[in-house]
């Protein structure tokens, strides 16, 4: 499944947008649910099944969603689930074989709605950069559009309810996945962190909740929602990430400025190995790509588009190059093919 | 000085010969000290300048060395000191300013004579590859040719008298550089160094006596040669190479059999970072040219010639460096212009 997929770079991942040097997407999420449909943890497979169908329905009757497609789980196997994953479109625990679920993507995968995750709906919404206003007005049309055909469960009190207490309210949560390796290698990212968690916001690492950090891409996004509009969530987050970014500058600078041979030295020792190297892990790659994308970032490199980067980030993860090579392969094998491919794409 | 040597390799660094994949070069040194002048750690300015008076007088006369030069220390600066020693034409401690000594290089490199030294005389002779027979003939011409015009100390019973008691009799040493990358990775360096040791040789780094072993380069030699022909002591050590080489292939084999993919991307990487990187320190150089040394001797790499490698092995030395910008540089500039220059040799 998803051949068409394999060899594309979504298209909230191509390097535009503002602040793309820094910051690579924009994402936020609402957590919906049907009215008078018990919530997924607590539904038996029939209100599951149901669920599905009338998410499913609604889709077809959405103007905003008439195109792109919808995947129920039953269909979808442990690659497929693992290439989802590794695109950002479902939560890692999403979409097990017998947990009755689906997902639509749309065709630029800007939009993808999980059923039955924690929430009857989670609708996504991403978009390339720093365009939080532009990426949530995306997922309130398609609410909106929605909700002609589902009734929601909404409280005039508490506003939409969900599963977990931390998402009632606007079922909110906006999050930014920014590079701060400038900040990594200055040392000050820890004071960075602390200061963020302190304004009430949550630090993850590439792919999510309990995932470690790894090529100094961070996901940054709102812990709470009850007591504010969705406006104000994701203005708060702009706003911090303006000043995460005047951060990334400052330390980017001093660098270029207190340490110029050394960090221009890591940048092409980067790319020397991510363009010769016969065998390379994920975790590798990743940090490799952080130095490779920082040298575009700082024009000391331009011998590969930021675009390419991505590209590799993303395209070198497991279940891609599975897709890619078209067959399974052992842990030792996939590092030989991101090697490969790596190369290839650099050569 | 020496501006027509800078950009040169040594004729004996070619990488020809025979194993000249493992071999870097075979070199035979003779100590000979002038009958009636006392020896050099005894002697006075006096007595040194009338030795290398003598010498250079018996050098003019020389068939075999009618070409080349000979350069009086007090002409010798700092710079220049070090660029005969990272050719390995003279020895770390010899030809400081006051020392009344002096150097023939003939023009191949292939003959340098050192005088006043540890014994009146050094005459080096240097091949590429394992040839110490031809190199042993070179070196006993030479002595022939100035024995006509140098009466050298010499004892029926002993042989050649030198300075140091390990000399006396033929006062040869023979000596081979070697690569031994294989060894070094399988861990069996070690063991063969031991083995070596106790067969009676001596088993030093690039840069001889005391030096660290850099870019797994052996210098391997005879210990003592009382008692002993020319052609035994060479013999032996041609012999002991032999087996050395043999385990060297034999290492080299088990690594391309049970970890093709680890020893190949070791090799790539380190090309990649030699291609690629802004600063790079002799030590790290030395290394990453063994890996790639190793890779073309296994026919991994094709990027770059064996000769190639021995070039920057030379010219990325520190004099080497500066005579080659032409001024004095700080470690680290020269770390940065190192690094530049192995670039422009692999672009």
């Amino acid at each position: 499944m998803f051949d068409n997929m394999t060899e594309r770079l979504s298209s909230w991942l191509t390097a535009e947008g503002a602040e793309a040097g820094i910051v690579l997407s924009s994402r936020v999420r609402l957590a919906r649910n049907i009215k008078g449909l018990s919530f997924p943890p607590y539904a038996d497979d029939d209100c599951r099944e149901k669920v599905v169908d009338f998410v499913e329905t609604a889709l077809q009757k959405s103007r905003e969603l008439e195109r792109g497609e919808f995947h129920r789980s039953e269909i979808i196997d442990d690659l497929d689930r693992s290439f989802l994953i590794e695109r950002h479109l479902i939560s890692p625990e999403f979409m097990r074989p017998d947990t009755i679920s689906g997902i639509f993507i749309s065709p630029d995968e800007k939009i993808a709605i999980m059923v039955n995750e924690e929430d009857h709906l989670r609708i996504q919404s991403m978009g390339s950069g720093l365009t939080l206003t532009d990426t949530l007005a995306r997922a309130m049309r398609i609410d909106d559009d929605l909700a002609r055909t589902l009734e929601f469960d909404y409280d005039t009190d508490f506003g939409f309810l969900t599963s977990c207490p931390t998402n009632v309210g606007t079922g909110l949560r906006a999050s930014i996945l920014i590079h701060l390796a400038g900040l990594v290698l200055t040392k000050e990212i820890d004071s960075v962190i602390d200061h963020i968690t302190k304004l009430g916001l949550v630090v993850r690492g590439f792919y999510g909740e309990g995932s470690d950090v790894w090529g100094n891409l961070f996901q940054i996004s709102n812990q709470t929602t009850l007591g504010r509009s969705e406006s104000d969530i994701t203005e708060a987050l702009q706003k911090i990430t303006r000043q995460i970014i005047e951060f990334e500058n400052q330390a980017r600078e001093q660098l270029v400025s207190q340490a110029q041979d050394e960090i221009s030295d890591k940048i092409w020792r980067a790319y020397g190995i991510l363009r010769h190297a016969r065998v390379l892990t994920t975790e590798e790659v990743m940090n490799l790509l952080s130095a490779v994308r920082l040298g575009i970032a700082l024009e000391i490199l331009n011998e590969v588009s930021m675009e390419a980067v991505n590209k590799m980030l993303i395209l070198s993860q497991p279940a891609h190059l599975q897709k890619h090579v078209g067959r399974v392969l052992s842990p030792s094998d996939r590092d030989i093919a991101r090697a490969t491919l790596v190369r290839e794409t650099l050569a």
